[in-house]
Parts: C-alpha cells; structure tokens; sequence
C-alpha cells in the first residue's frame, strides 16, 4: 500500500481525499501554493499527515521559494485547529540553514517516524482495548477517518482495528458516516473494505442507540489537538459521542501520536475551533439541501473533557497529564 | 397557507416532501396504491399528518376499492413505527358501516382536529419552556421536522416556536439537518425561512458541542409514538440529543398531540423500530457516498427513556404517566 502522502522527485504526492471512495487518484503537488489548497479543502487531511505535509511543504518551500519564511507560515497556518501542521513545519525549518537537501531528508524521517509511531500507538491502544472490554469479539465504533488516509501510513485509531483484525478479535466496526464531509463513509468505509474487515456505516445520530441496543463494545477515535490535562480536539461529534459512551458504560478510547500533545495548552478551553463554510451543509453534490442563503453552524471540531475519555493512548503508552 | 396533507374532490393532497426546499409541489394521490407508496417514500410523514393519511386513505378506499378492509390493512402496515397511521385508518374504518361519505367526513373532522390539537399542544408547551428556561430571548434547539409538513397544520414542537415568536421571544432555533434524510436542512429550515425565524442549520452531531457552549436554552420534539410510562419513540437522534441536553442541564421537551400516545404499551421495550433503505446512506442525489456493497446501520427511530425527558406536552398538557 502506497503512503496517503509522500515526496517524488519534485512534487508531494497525495492520495486525492475528496474523490474516494468513487475513485483513487493522486495529486502532485508543486508549489506551495497547491499544498495549502490541498490543505484547505482536505484533499489531504488527518493531524498526523497534516504533520508530513507541514515538513514535505517546507521542503518544497526550500526547492522553489524566494521566502521560505512566508511559505513555512502560510502552510502552519493553512488550518487553524491541527497542532501537527506546524509541528510538521517546524521540524522541517529548523534543518533549513543546511540547505534544501537536509530539509527533505528531516521531512522524509518524519514521514518514516509516523507510521511507526502511529503502529506502536495503536498497539498499545489495542492492548488498552482488550483490557478494558471482556467481549470476544469485539464491535469498536469509529468516528470521522483515523486511519491511514488520515496519517502517512497505516493509522491511529483505525490502526487498533487493524492489530485486533490480525488476530481474529473483530467482529463489526460500526462507521459513523461523520457529517458534513462523511469522511466516515467515505474513507474509514473504503479503508476496512480493502482490509476485508466487517462493517456498517450508520448516521452519526445512531451510535447512541447502538450503545443503548448493545452493539459498541468499545469507541475508538484519533485527535486533532491533545491538552496538557488530556483534553481532547477532535472531529465534531466526537464529544456527543463521548457523553453517550459515558452514559452507557462504553469505554472511549482516543489513540494519537506524542505530536498531536499541545503541552503550551493546559486544557481545551485554548484551543481555536475552525468553522468550516456553510456550503458544506447546505448543498451536496450540487443539490442544495436547505432553502437558500440558509445560515449554519459549522464547527470542525468540538472539545471533549478528559472526564469522559478512558484513555489517551501515545506510541508512549497511556498519556498521564 | 394550505394543508400538508388534505381532501380535493377525488384525491388526496400532499405537499410533495422529497422535492422541497427546491421544489414546491403537490402531489394528488387517486389509488390507496399511489398513497402507500407515498407514505413509504416519505412524500408525506410525521406522526400526526399519517394519522390524517390513514384516516383519508381508507375514505379514499371506500371510494374506490373492492376490497376496503385490506386496503386499510396496506395503509395501516406502510410504516411500522408511528402509531397514528393505524389510529387514522382505524378511526375511519368505524364509519365504513355508514358508507363513503360518513367515512370521508370523519376523515376531514380527524384533519380539522389535527390542527387544533397540535395548536393547542404546542401552546401548552411553549408555557412550559417559559417556566423551564429562564433566558430570554430563546435559543432552541429542534431535531427532524415537527412543523406543520410533519402535521395537518401549525406543527408540534415546531409549533411552540410560532407561539413563542408571535411574543418575539425567540433569538434563534438550531436546526439538526437529520441525516439520513435531512428533513431538518430541507424541512424545518424551510419552516422557519417562511415564517421569517432566525435559524441556523447544524450537523447533528455539533448539537452537543452547542450545548456545551451555552447555544441552547431548550431541546424541542416531536414523537412518533409514546408508551404509557412516557418513554418516546422519535427520529434516529433524538436519544442521544437527549442524554446530551441532560448531561448539559438543558430542559428536553417533547410536543405531540395524545393520538401519538399507544397505552397499550407499557415501555418503549416494545415500540418496533423501522430499519430503513441502505441507499439512504450510501448515496445522495445519485452520488455514491460509500463503497459499493457497504452495509449499514439505518434504524428510522430511537427510543428516548422517560427519565431523560423533562416533559411530555400534548393538548391536555404535560404528560402524566
């Protein structure tokens, strides 16, 4: 399987988000200038590959910019709410006075360390799993896509699915579509289909039911900004969500490379909330799906407390505060 | 303003709900065959208007069927969850032994009453949210469409929003887009935009992320079917929207006229819950969302328990068990 983003020659390549799952199709990004278009309407998305492509940008900055300083800040600032992106862009400047050469080499280490970091995340998030849940085996319910498509490679929280599917021990993952970009649907959907692992995709308004019929043995999610008291920013819904697990006894278990942690936030009040444009709610596919000049609320994000996670899992292992 | 669902000489009328918001347009409906189908589409829905469906559905099979009893029997069996569709038909069928006249007046008064019922309980409840919510203006929150296209006329729960902005009490109603089938972002919004309410559309899942950041003074719903001890059968959502309002300490109110009342139930244990069509979540507007062959979780309804509802309101007023 070829990474989700990577370097070719002269261009950053991205496995194209908003065609799947109709179609498969790779971008090759320039300039910078095509990295944080990309950026903006999530052809690539995801904290972690947002943090490969903070670090392959800069790079690409390197080899064809006259201001790399500028283009370092219009691609850490090209989406407010995920810390990776200028972690990634950091990274990657710090190497700039050895020359393009180096920067490419600190982005491509980076790339590397993420696939590793984010197996051995999940890894001990599964192990978190089993712990906690007795059922054999076992229906996990997965919000947005934290997969590989939303790291460089293999993935976060839809990496615990893949080591517990090694083994035998999943029987369903529930999907929530994850409105209004239904990168539920659309990509954790395409993902465990090409795994071969059974699902079902359902509206996000159902996971409390499927909690009150018995069908979620455990909630899985990645995040796109961890607090220093384990506060957790992630696609909205996630905190409904976590309301939900808590009321019916489900353990919520988050799973996040060390990098998505923003120690500079003690708790999640701090964190910038991104509101998205309205037309993602108020036409699909060219139909409009309200009357027009429909006003929305359109928050990204939402905060969920530490109260209500049962774990932050990093390739460190469970996150103390 | 005219009637969602109503009489016209030879057929019934409806206000065609899958074209709207693009599309005004009504639909006449001459066979019980073309009104099944339109109940099982959704042309027409909400629990109070397919109580008026059953109840003209057998006045217009009295007109042209050879066989009354199991046509009632279609009409009453089109969708299995809301039990005024049964309550309309059997209404009417009491007065097939009088003939097909008897049988339409009943219908007609059953449509006439519709609208008082819901008028009146919906005056009940907007007193109710007055006592329950101390802020003024009112920011609520309303989930799926119980507006006049969900009933006869005026509207259940969307029907305290009239009351409550004839006294210029309303600063703005969130809007859930109810997804699978969007009635909030097509219906609802629709509603409002006529009636000149300020309103802004939400994913439904960012309803608990607005709870959270103090937007909402009041959850208001309708009901598909009520058990005696209060719990509520409603729109995928509705539970989760309330075990969210309680987490928050927002009051949850639910607005229904008494026929959405089944005593024959002890608890929400036994309301039959609709699975509807995959299609509703593996593609819009022709558009695949999915992977091809993705199974999917799509029950119509949830049943919200009795402790998480702050109050039942019908035309008698709050709902005592």
């Amino acid at each position: 399987m070829r990474r989700t983003i990577d370097w070719a020659g002269d261009a950053i390549v991205i496995i194209d988000q908003t065609a799947l799952p109709s179609e498969y199709r790779l971008l090759h990004l320039r300039t910078v200038g095509e990295l944080v278009d990309a950026v903006k309407r999530l052809a690539v998305r995801g904290a972690p590959a947002l943090g490969a492509a903070g670090a392959l940008g800069v790079a690409l900055a390197a080899r064809t910019s006259d201001n790399v300083e500028a283009d370092a800040e219009l691609i850490a600032t090209a989406r407010p709410t995920a810390v990776n992106l200028a972690w990634g862009v950091e990274r990657a400047m710090k190497k700039l006075p050895q020359g393009g050469q180096a920067v490419l080499e600190e982005a491509l280490a980076l790339l590397t360390e993420d696939e590793e970091l984010n197996k051995a995340a999940s890894a001990h998030a599964a192990e978190v799993v089993l712990a906690e849940c007795p059922r054999r085996p076992l229906r996990l319910l997965s919000h947005c896509n934290a997969g590989r498509l939303a790291t460089v490679g293999w993935g976060s929280a839809l990496g615990v699915v893949w080591h517990l599917h090694e083994r035998g021990l999943v029987e369903e993952v529930l999907v929530d579509e994850t409105r209004p970009l239904l990168q539920g649907a659309r990509l954790t959907a395409w993902e465990l289909a090409q795994a071969e692992v059974p699902y079902r995709v359902q509206p996000d308004s159902a996971a409390a039911a499927a909690m009150a019929r018995g069908l979620v043995d455990c909630v899985l999610v990645g995040a796109d900004r961890i607090a220093a008291n384990g506060d957790v920013a992630n696609k909205i819904g996630t905190y409904g969500l976590a309301i939900a697990a808590k009321h019916h006894g489900v353990p919520f278990v988050v799973v996040a490379p060390s990098s998505t942690v923003d120690k500079s936030l003690a708790d999640g009040a701090g964190i910038a909330v991104e509101e998205r444009d309205a037309r993602e709610l108020t036409e699909y596919a060219g139909v409009p799906i309200t009357p027009a000049d429909a006003q929305v609320f359109n928050p990204a994000f939402d905060v969920t407390p530490h109260e209500l996670v049962t774990a932050v899992v990093t390739e460190h292992g469970r996150f103390r505060p």
